[in-house]
């Protein structure tokens, strides 16, 4: 039986199991605010603490969360039966119904709707992903490499102008056949189609995902799945701002409000490409910076703060940025040139290892 | 040579000529402001009016944007002679440099160098993505289609959980198989993604397009290549609120802002297959409405107003909402079942020819 169907009945059985024996159901959940938040330095992950609450049915104020809470296990338990996906707003419409002879309905908004799904993830220590709620597809994929999905063999290096648009369910796919010497994550699109137009990936033999902003978690999947399953390298590539550092971090070591999932989909051994603030300077591309604005300033001073950032290379590039009080794009490499980001700078970089740790 | 090239030439050519006949440098380009936008009732299509103006060199108020055309006509040009593509933002940092011995720059900022992108497109009457300067990919499709794309045979129906992810190029892919009745357009990927697992483009012997929200111009070219090459109808398939039945409008006659390419872009026989707001009531979907917004009734009002909403089958669905105060989304079908869409409510209407003009 499918895994996740068992820690589904686990947990409809405990629930009967104490109706049985008279007792007053509840359910245990880990505590996922801020405050059960810490930073793992031995595993350089976010990842949630021992606070856990407890929920009990004959509460007034958790009555109707439990209800909630085993409307969407139930609901959960027949996708997997059924072997379908949705999205979780369909869910919360699925799910919607109003109480005959009352003004109660299951759900009133989808924000109540939402929180029942992490809390399954957290209690049942399983990925929104595999309870087959998905996302919105986000991120491309290209490279030497042929997988199997849904039946389909498909190969990332055959896709034409396109790379392989990335689903929330890559736990799913099969690699068939993985070619390259390790993966570049490039924060911006239009970054990824020139590197695609320029045969990038074939000519330095490696995997290239394009997140197109904040790494979504099938992206995030999927890049732990290379580098855990394939010892691949992992290298990332963003702007150079508080904002374009934060995507690197997230990928590498989790994010707050998804650390109770950091150890399945981040990637502590991933390292940071570029764009430097250092770079800006290096290169010469004074005149395509940006002023840093206030709100840029405060992020930057928080980063400094937190311990995952606390490596000197990175105290140093950040400190440069409060101090100089400018950001740049990756796209201001192309001030150098259209092909100046393919063929230089980022050989170049790998060649002699400039990353950040 | 490239047709593009000859343009720009020409463009070139007469400037010279100017020049060389000691007259003062000109260009024409058509006006693109509201007061130039007409609905043409013949083509069902939004386009340009007969206006014009004149950009001079020694004219202090024109002789910047004439250099920065310039530049960027220069620049298209030879994307066009090294055969590649980059995006606007790329192009802007490219462009960018200042006068030696001024505080002159060619471009100050992005919204500068857009807009000039814009009067080439007009001026030369090509489309900025033949001029090789690319949009984000966006909109998926999948269907009984083989393309080829930059030397790869792609396969729309064999691509796994995802379909083949829309590039702006879209005027440069070429078909090499079309196996069809009918081309299903929807607003929502989470819709998409539900149809593609139930293979309701294999059962329906359609090709499927999601647009995630306003279709991006890759899409709306797809969809009338589609329409024109190969005489497929075309349904589109929003949520009931007047910004799903406007995204219907710009597929169907193009947009304003984008009146000068409607020729090229829109498809005037797309027709509307739902959701409308009676479906809310025929379908007993009364639990799943959404008040609506003082917006959302303005927007409605202003619907009711455009020429291309006249017809009488609008105007009644249009009121009706005004009148009700209600909306709803796609995936309120899913409070009818997770297969409602693709099983019952698509294929009834289709059958039975349940479309708004």
């Amino acid at each position: 039986m499918d895994d996740v169907i068992k820690k589904l009945n686990k947990l409809g059985l405990s629930i009967l199991n104490d109706i049985e024996n008279g007792k007053n159901p509840s359910m245990e959940i880990p505590i996922r605010s801020l405050s059960n938040v810490i930073y793992d330095k031995k595993t350089k992950q976010l990842t949630l603490g021992e606070k856990k609450l407890k929920r009990h049915f004959f509460n007034v104020a958790h009555s109707k969360k439990f209800m909630q809470t085993l409307l969407v296990a139930a609901f959960c338990k027949s996708l997997a039966e059924e072997g379908i996906h949705t999205s979780i707003r369909d869910m919360y419409y699925n799910l919607k119904r109003s109480f005959p002879g009352t003004k109660e309905n299951t759900f009133d908004e989808q924000s109540e709707s939402d929180p029942i799904i992490v809390d399954l993830e957290v209690m049942l220590d399983v990925l929104r992903e595999q309870l087959r709620l998905t996302t919105d597809r986000k991120g491309i994929v290209a490279g030497n490499v042929i997988i199997k999905d849904r039946g389909d063999t498909i190969n990332w290096a055959k896709l034409g102008s396109g790379g392989w648009s990335i689903p929330s369910t890559v736990e799913e796919i099969e690699f068939k056949k993985v070619d390259a010497d390790f993966v570049l994550v490039i924060e911006k699109n239009a970054g990824f189609e020139r590197l695609h137009e320029d045969k990038f990936w074939k000519k330095e033999n490696c995997i290239l995902i394009g997140t197109g902003g904040q790494a979504a978690r099938g992206a995030r999947l999927l890049i732990q799945r290379l580098s855990r399953e394939f010892g691949l390298p992992v290298y990332v590539f963003t702007d150079s701002d508080p904002y374009g550092w934060y995507i690197y971090s997230v990928i590498k070591s989790g994010s707050m409000s998804l650390a109770h999932v950091s150890d399945r989909i981040s990637t502590p051994s991933a390292k940071f490409i570029g764009l430097t603030i250092s770079d800006i300077y290096k290169f010469d591309l004074k005149r395509c910076i940006i002023k840093a604005r206030e709100v840029d300033i405060k992020r930057a001073k928080e980063l400094l703060n937190y311990e995952w950032f606390q490596k000197p290379e990175w105290q140093k590039e950040i400190n440069l940025m409060i101090e100089k009080g400018v950001k740049a794009e990756i796209e201001a490499l192309s001030n150098r040139g259209l092909r100046f980001m393919s063929e230089t700078y980022l050989p170049e970089k790998i060649k002699n290892e400039e990353f950040l740790p």
